[in-house]
């Protein structure tokens, strides 16, 4: 079995406390080495044992590959003209996410691949080591339980989200689609998604149907994650916190009691500030969610509609300039806190056992993805120890 | 002589009217043919002429390189410390400017070119294909020199920035280091340079000795350029117009009367996001501006301070999302803007006997530069005809 040392690491962010400085277990002039996949020891270069392979990190900064809890990346078609229109400040009967549904329902199987398999190869280029993606825009038994299909077949973290606005088809009907999501549709979508989600807002579902989405969902063994309190009060937050959500995703409008909730529970706030960048909305406020307590990540929302970033580092930069985090902290919710928020302990550090995740920044510190914002700073990649970039 | 053609263009900005859609004359299905460094002939792909090579763009998008028309590239050190602790909210006592003037003074000839060149090519790599940059972390006669000479020998585009802020030298006597700037140090690096630039602010230069510097400077043969009204209001504007600037470059904090000064003269308004981005000030408003009838143009400022970030794509993505441009306007202030901005004719725009400083996005339109913030879209580039990324 080859062993390799990644050595003259100048600065290792390892989110592990025991083993190093601070919060992010920071180590200067750093080694580690991976054998099978995984990180087999981390310590001073100058302590580092003999490997069969030796890369040299010229004192740049290392860090955990980032943990993308939430994307929206089986689709088909984009939105470029709505997004154009609405950034000239001119009308445009905008379809919003039934475009999307549209598009991606009238693709092939392998157009969906193929755009997916691209967004994730852009995602991995810029540190991205472990994306969960959903269904969502497909909406009808077929069109959801392929969009997962073709998804499960290149991550393990599989979002069935049906319950992602009320499809077109069932305009008139709500409630029959809340049932055929509860139904034949998760029947046929549970076999290849490891979560549930539902959209709980104004205009999509409300809490009583997002209840009967996750409890169902929960029944075939599925674990509930919902996009909550996007884009006003609601009660999903706390929907989420009651039934076990590992995550409550955007949590831009909170009240006090949803703070409390979240800092009082397990479930993790991602934050999604790539949307709010992209629709000029309010930004949620990291600090007072990690001053009370509560748990944060960091995820880029990527989709065609409303946030087409794959960028962790730009959603790191974002946090740290709108959103009240400190750099560090940004840094540890892009990378722990994602592997939080998909009850993962495997990623987003750095420690012997661990999966050997990691990307090299050209920069002799973490600090400069907040520091050096739009600068594609990453410049190599290892996934289970293989380098993919 | 070689001559390459690049086709199959999905969509092509010349940013010339007379050859095709709108003001960034978009040519949709276009090829373009490079002879000699130098645009040769802009049309429908099914009617390119016959050459020696062909690039294929796959229906992706071409623009114009990027003209980034206010960097400070001459430094030494960084200034990571000084900028976590501002995004932390933890007390730090900063040097500012005077931090990276030491760090610039003791470093050597060979180490200021080695940074310059680091960040010229992380540049190119985001579609840059010029740069203008300044002296003005050496404030001594012959480190002011050395910089120019080192800037001169990587771009046409120099900046003698003597006047960046009183030497520390000069603490107690800001009019002796007014003279040094427009007396020895001045002669000393006219030869190098092309522009003179004073950066008129509380706390810097008033507008008398701005006046001074611009005016000696002038006399040399030096083109007057302005750092003008960023922190607060102050006579830089109005200024720079009075004396025929080719660009005030900030404009945060204007007036109505500035604003109709700019309007009613050829000074550009070189505005800078990513120095708002970094130190979380205001926005300048180019909405105001373009209705107005100023000439708005983009630059990144990259500098180690305020403003760290070399990317063309990020200044258009917050100038869309926060000052109150549209991404046709964006694209064309950072290509075509910039090269108002230092009065060149033969950049910024694809036509006939421009310049083939070309840049290849992986995307179907330069709509996505703005609607994809934080990718890096830039696939590849090609500066006077060769290609360099």
């Amino acid at each position: 079995m080859t062993t390799t040392a990644i050595t003259n690491i100048g600065s290792l962010v390892t989110n592990d406390p025991a083993l190093g400085e601070g919060p992010l277990g920071l180590v200067q002039d750093a080694a580690v080495v991976i054998e099978d996949g995984t990180i087999a020891w981390v310590g001073p270069t100058a302590n580092a044992p003999a490997t069969d392979e030796r890369f040299d990190a010229d004192r740049r900064a290392v860090i955990p590959g980032f943990v993308d809890s939430h994307s929206h990346l089986v689709f088909a078609g984009d939105r470029t003209q709505e997004f154009n229109a609405r950034m000239s400040g001119r009308n445009y009967s905008a379809g919003g996410i039934r475009t999307t549904v549209a598009a991606t329902r009238a693709a092939t199987d392998a157009e969906l691949e193929a755009n997916l398999l691209r967004h994730l190869h852009e995602a991995r280029r810029q540190g991205t080591t472990t994306f969960e993606t959903k269904s969502g825009y497909g909406l009808t038994v077929e069109d959801e339980a392929r969009a997962l299909r073709i998804a499960a077949a290149h991550t393990e973290e599989v979002t069935y989200l049906g319950a992602h606005i009320v499809s077109p088809d069932y305009t008139e009907d709500p409630a029959a689609y809340v049932d055929l999501v509860t139904g034949p549709m998760l029947d046929a979508c549970a076999p290849y998604a490891r979560w549930v989600d539902v959209f709980c807002e104004k205009g999509a579902f409300d809490g009583d149907q997002a209840r009967a989405v996750l409890t169902a969902g929960r029944a075939k063994g599925l674990i509930p994650r919902i996009h909550a309190n996007q884009l006003s009060h609601g009660p999903g937050v706390q929907l989420g916190v009651e039934l076990g959500a590992a995550s409550a995703d955007h949590c831009t409008h909170l009240t006090d009691a949803d703070v409390d909730a979240l800092a009082n529970s397990e479930t993790v706030a991602t934050l999604l500030p790539g949307a709010e960048f992209s629709t000029r909305a309010q930004w949620p406020d990291a600090r007072r969610l990690i001053d009370a307590g509560a748990t944060v990540a960091l995820s880029t929302d990527c989709n065609p509609g409303s946030s087409y970033t794959s960028s962790m580092p730009f959603c790191i930069a974002l946090a740290v300039r709108d959103m009240g985090m400190t750099p560090d902290e940004a840094l540890w919710s892009a990378t722990a806190g994602g592997a939080r928020a998909l009850r993962r302990t495997d990623i987003g550090r750095l420690a012997p056992g661990s999966r050997a995740d990691l990307a090299l920044l050209d920069a002799p510190s973490h600090v400069h993805l907040a520091y050096r914002p739009g600068v594609p700073l990453v410049s190599a990649v290892w996934q289970k120890g293989e380098r993919v970039h």
